[in-house]
């Protein structure tokens, strides 16, 4: 950092999103699946980082395809990357959003007969009625068209007609392990009802299916969290570019005495003579509470300068406290405290949340800076690029990362997670 | 819910926030504190609601002081409220952020001598710059100025007038637990050093601080999640109104059979046949990953009409899913499953996070909706009106409550809470 950014400091925390990393990802995995093409997943405004600015720099990876949740988001969307791109919304065609769909030519994903029938309705005598995918469910049990419903789309070809149907798809719920046998089951499932359906492309993989293997990528892979920098797969080749980085100025430092408690609800109390930071950004800024150290429990640290440094006591809405004891050099207010980045999944797990909401759960509060590879030294990539190799199908597997991504409210063992298993310096 | 809105529906999931219950729950704590005036905190965007509605509406019930955490929260507060009232800035006046102190005159508040004496510079020859709060910290230690540096203040009369104070505040960090001697350490702490400052207004409690009674109102109170309906103390009677509701609507009713599994990685497998519902509402809108249902773990329910259903399956980043195979009713797309609202606490505690932080994190994706008593029946009130009375000081503490509220990452029984539990009908 720059003295004159020390300086001229404000108390607003700030998110850098690194543009560059994104457009990496994407091209990574579009090395990986060939001849398929990519639907990038930018729902839950790109998750969490900001529709506009990835819509736009995902276009000029070359991005084509969008997938968004609501059409609210696909009218967000339009706005940034103009009328060619095709973009599907996932919840279906709900009756109030039918005109933000039309005037938006957004293209409903059909997850239901009842909702195929009204659709039909809604656009009979459209001239130009927006195109639709047809989403089965083959074994999530979330949204989708049941299996057993596959006959009846089969067989009334007038349906099938009325809708236009140019995508065929499903969703994959256990794509992160990648030998867990509900896989291969909704791979059989769904090149069963494809079978029966109009020749039109098919898409079945998410991120973790792209890491499955080619028998996964059919037409369309629909990425989301790969784009993002988060690991999701147990799959050892899974490096993505890590994208964002949350940046926490410090505002005061001082010295506490031995006994001294630190925080609300004093859940810290200092075992020694201490010097602490704080610094802006809380909870609502997208720290999770879990990350609070309290004695004898250091759940997580931020980085400052070289230094990686603990987080004591309660976590509070708007900032946080860190143990700077250890750092030997003079710390200043305005200096950064950095979270996620490289640690994001690492962070992820240390407070019991899924990188996918650590990244949804950024606050609005903080400033997004978008940065590119050179715009700084800060900016500048130092991990190594995402491999380009396609994915290994052996039983190499990293039990490690497996248990990073499977979230489950009982496995409460990376609650306690020893910090100092942390200790190595991170690669940046 | 009427018919015409199912049939209208969007799979935009809503907030509906209630400005009558805000203002309510402010009219309550003022009648609490008698001649003491409220300072209302509305920072991170007025707890997650909203800052220029929820600024506006307390405008309205009287409220002439503000605090918030960052100069730009200011900004736009003022642009809400007017000129007349005041605006103090918790984080101090960061060298980046003067000039949007200046324009919009906010007050910042003090936090350290070094902090005292760049402001003093960087008002030299402004005619008229805003005046400002003095922050002691008196146990905390997050932000203020020690106690130890309080005699350097004192005896520095020049700094003193230079920086022309309005007020003299503290922060209490054991507010929540009445019994804590932390409380009486820094009411004394602050008495103190008030003594030893120019006789400006004097304030220290927060909503905790405001029910541990009369001794720590001094002339200005600081409330916050007590404006917003959530609970923060052991004491009884606490019991403000609930403000927000979130309304997920129902996209798709399915049969599921025994031994389907449900939702990501396949954490729930059903038990018997079953019904479930999809509704449009993930962690992206607010609903923590931690809420999710998985086998024999129930962890929490919605409000679907009369009925409370279970959460089952992982909650994903757009949608949960709701075992309603007991409703009786026929269940159709674009009902609203309600989460919050009466449950806000006790969702909160199943989930365990705070309800402040389940405020913070409430989606930018919902779509707002601010509602008054009398809008419609959804709107009206149930609950019972917030006390006026004052808060009794005797030992009839409310263990549970108290556990509601004291976090701590080690405490994970209520993570798997039986969800029986809740089984009384909510109240309203």
């Amino acid at each position: 950092m720059r003295d004159s950014d020390k300086r001229s400091y404000s108390s607003r925390p700030v998110l850098t999103i690194n543009l560059t990393a994104i457009a990496d990802n994407y091209k990574a995995l579009a090395n990986m699946v060939g001849t398929a093409r990519i639907g990038a997943s930018v729902k839950a405004d790109g998750y969490g980082l900001g529709l506009q600015q990835i819509g736009r720099t995902l276009y000029g990876a070359g991005c084509r395809t969008f997938f968004v949740a609501h059409a609210g988001e696909g009218k967000l969307l339009r706005q940034s990357i103009g009328n060619q791109p095709t973009i599907y919304v996932f919840s279906g065609p709900a009756p109030q959003d039918s005109a933000v769909l039309f005037g938006n030519t957004l293209k409903p994903v059909i997850n239901s007969l009842s909702q195929a029938r009204d659709w039909v309705q809604t656009i009979e005598g459209v001239i130009r009625a927006p195109r639709v995918a047809l989403h089965f469910d083959t074994g999530l049990n979330r949204l989708g068209i049941p299996e057993s419903e596959a006959s009846v789309f089969a067989e009334d070809k007038e349906l099938l007609e009325a809708l236009n149907v140019d995508l065929v798809m499903s969703h994959l719920a256990c794509s992160s392990t990648s030998d867990h046998p509900k896989n291969k089951e909704q791979l059989d499932a769904f090149r069963r009802i494809a079978a029966r359906m109009p020749m039109v492309n098919l898409s079945l993989a998410n991120t973790g299916g792209i890491y499955l293997g080619k028998p996964y990528h059919f037409k369309l892979v629909r990425p989301g969290i790969g784009l993002y920098g988060g690991v999701t797969t147990d799959n050892p080749l899974e490096k993505p570019r890590h994208v964002v980085e949350l940046h926490a100025p410090v505002l005061q430092i001082k010295n506490v005495k031995k006994g001294d408690t630190i925080g609300y609800d004093a859940t810290f109390t200092a075992p020694k003579d201490m010097k602490i930071a704080i610094v802006s950004a809380g909870y609502a800024d997208g720290l999770p509470v879990s990350m609070s150290g309290s004695d004898n429990n250091i759940i997580s640290f931020a980085r400052l300068g070289k230094n990686n440094v603990p987080v004591i006591g309660r976590i509070s809405m708007d900032y946080t406290i860190l143990d700077i004891t250890d750092v030997d050099k003079f710390i200043q207010p305005g200096e950064k405290a950095v979270f996620y980045g490289a640690n994001l999944d690492k962070q992820a797990q240390q407070t019991n949340r899924l990188n996918y909401e650590i990244l949804t759960n950024l606050g609005q509060r903080c400033k997004r800076v978008y940065i590119r590879d050179g715009d700084s030294k800060d900016a500048k990539p130092k991990t190594a690029k995402p491999t380009t190799a396609k994915p290994r199908y052996d039983d190499n597997k990293n039990s490690a990362r497996a248990s990073k991504t499977s979230y489950s409210p009982q496995k409460n063992k990376n609650w306690k997670a020893k910090g100092k298993d942390w200790g190595a310096k991170p690669k940046r």
